[in-house]
């Protein structure tokens, strides 16, 4: 296809097509270091999800400052980060059907890899799909439901009795809970989401409890997301982080209370580069990205930098901003959008354009965009 | 990238490995022949929009019979077309800053192009970026804002002064007035939409009035979607249809009322195939398909076929089914879903899988996927 690339490495961003993804590396770069920080001296290992990202260039500038691996939702996206050169990847994610369980047991030939379970029928079909790969073995968590309410067995006892399913497969090993509470993230009180951690917590120590009591052991409890990992860290029994949108922030999580949260305000590293192409009138600007270039499942994105302007309306290629008498957007003027939701923004796009001191340093592509299978 | 199709020719389709976009054939062939019956014997004619379906063998498809070509809204979309054998595109919007206009002006010579201005400058541009390219005329319509109130100049004046710029520059051929009522198309009721048609079509005559008295042939006018078509075709005084979901349908355009408008009922042609992933109760089903599957701007996808069971949650990978007692939906099966809206959610995919009969007959790449410049 032609012009799927609408920058060049070393062109200053002004120059830059829209609408692109653009990447700020130092705010990128700055938001890696607070998180590090953050966790400086807590007993807990870092493994972010890489469905933010869709991108092996970034998991391994995460696993360049101590992350020990990233985890996906899909095998695909796993296919993408191990060919990608990432080599602990873990599938935080439940994987159905005889194809997927086919190349998951492949692909475990090529990258240390884990996966996710709820059921033991599930259990017993991915232990006959690695036994049919020589010499493989694959480390599986039981996923437990901590509130969330959409996929895992409960806390306690169905827990451990899938874990003992798990145990006793001759191509699996049991490597511990799956323990993520996604309801938690975007409660916008730090006591509200304190308070959601603290039932997730008591639901792992039931579980992990159990495992104890019926001699399985647990190799790790892992969860966690960008707006509550820091009392699952707190909490002595959560061994991995799962956190992903900290890297880029967005208008959503923004909007979370932060203070006393004991994290650090991560800054939009992403943003959506956007034109405008058409001016009809001193209060309306239209710009050329809609629903197409940033997802609005969690709300409209933001114009960076002018908090004066609205985001109004959107359609499939066109966004709508109120000026509210702000200055400048003239006809060819470029605006910075902070998305309303990254995760479906970046798998809107084929490529991360990066920019650093305003010119564009790399070009990273998403490899893992549209990997859903 | 590995396992982007997750489909062969001659596969069952419950083979069809899941999340895929599926096209049901035979649907879309019933939806393409009651477009054209319902145009029989009306004296316009038929250009429907690309931009939902984003790939040549649907627009050829639709050329085959009797559209007289296709519209889109970016660049990078024409580009896609006219490479996959379209010689007829209009762009049914601006397109704004040197880049693209070079990009147009080249693609002008591949194939009839023509596109949209609503602003002086953007047609001065415009002209010196066609100049450029030796011996290519490009035909330019005038969008005026019939309602919407996104793009467009006023209707009447400020159209006929802007017609005059246009027929005025070396390079450019006013080629007539886009006049789409956006903001009609989702409108329930029929007579809602009809009046809103109405005004469109006051603004239009008052324009097209304008440009005769000034002296100004108008070469045609162009505009309507799926919600409204039979209103404007039987104006007598739109030119072009712009049609684009009537070929697929979709959950929102469903909930529009029909009888009486003069449109068929056009069927739901365009699935997300899914499976159920996880169980974890006798009333939830979670299914492996979410936000980067199916898009949720206008709404929740429906699952088709069984309208007991409702669609209640979505997050990115995930879709969450409440049963309210429906059999069924066994760990591993696979449903269809109808998508919330057809034109972001085909944004989504790389292939449609396209199926008659129970087996997958084709596989057409949507190589406009992605294409927002």
């Amino acid at each position: 296809m032609p012009h799927t690339i609408p920058a060049e490495i070393g062109m200053p961003l002004a120059e830059v097509d829209t609408p692109a993804l653009v990447l700020d590396l130092d705010a990128f770069e700055r938001n890696l270091d607070r998180m590090s920080a953050s966790l400086a001296g807590v007993n807990v290992r870092l493994r972010p999800h890489a469905k933010s990202h869709k991108c092996p260039q970034i998991a391994l500038a995460q696993i360049a400052r101590g992350a020990v691996g990233v985890c996906c939702q899909k095998t695909s996206e796993a296919e993408a980060l191990v060919l990608g050169g990432v080599k602990d990847v873990l599938i935080a994610n439940e994987v159905v059907g005889a194809a997927k369980l086919s190349r998951i047991a492949a692909l475990a030939r090529e990258a240390r890899l884990s996966v996710c379970v709820d059921d033991a029928g599930n259990v017993a079909a991915l232990d006959a799909a690695v036994g049919r790969e020589f010499g493989v073995r694959l480390d599986v968590l039981v996923e437990i439901d901590v509130g969330a309410h959409r996929c895992g067995v409960e806390p306690g006892e169905p827990a451990v009795e899938l874990a003992r399913a798990v145990a006793a497969c001759r191509n699996l090993r049991f490597a511990g809970l799956q323990a993520y509470q996604g309801s938690a993230q975007h409660l916008r009180k730090v006591e509200e989401r304190r308070a959601a951690i603290d039932g997730a917590v008591a639901a792992v120590r039931a579980s992990v409890g159990g495992l104890r009591k019926a001699g399985i052991p647990c190799g790790k409890v892992t969860g966690a997301g960008t707006g509550t990992y820091a009392f699952e860290a707190a909490s002595g029994i959560y061994d991995e982080l799962q956190a992903g949108s900290y890297i880029f922030m967005d208008v959503d999580y923004g909007k979370n209370e932060w203070t006393e949260s004991g994290i650090p305000r991560f800054e939009h590293s992403l943003f959506v580069w956007a034109t405008v192409m058409s001016r009809p009138n001193a209060e309306r600007a239209v710009l050329d990205a809609g629903l197409k270039a940033s997802s609005v499942d969690s709300g409209m994105p933001r114009v960076a930098d002018d908090p004066a302007v609205e985001f109004v309306r959107i359609s499939d290629e066109h966004g709508v901003l109120k000026l509210n008498g702000a200055k400048g957007y003239a006809l060819g003027d470029k605006v910075k959008l902070i998305p309303g939701h990254c995760d479906p923004t970046v798998n809107l796009h084929d490529n991360y354009v990066c920019v650093r001191g305003g010119r564009v340093e790399a070009i990273w592509p998403i490899t893992a965009r549209g990997a859903v299978w």
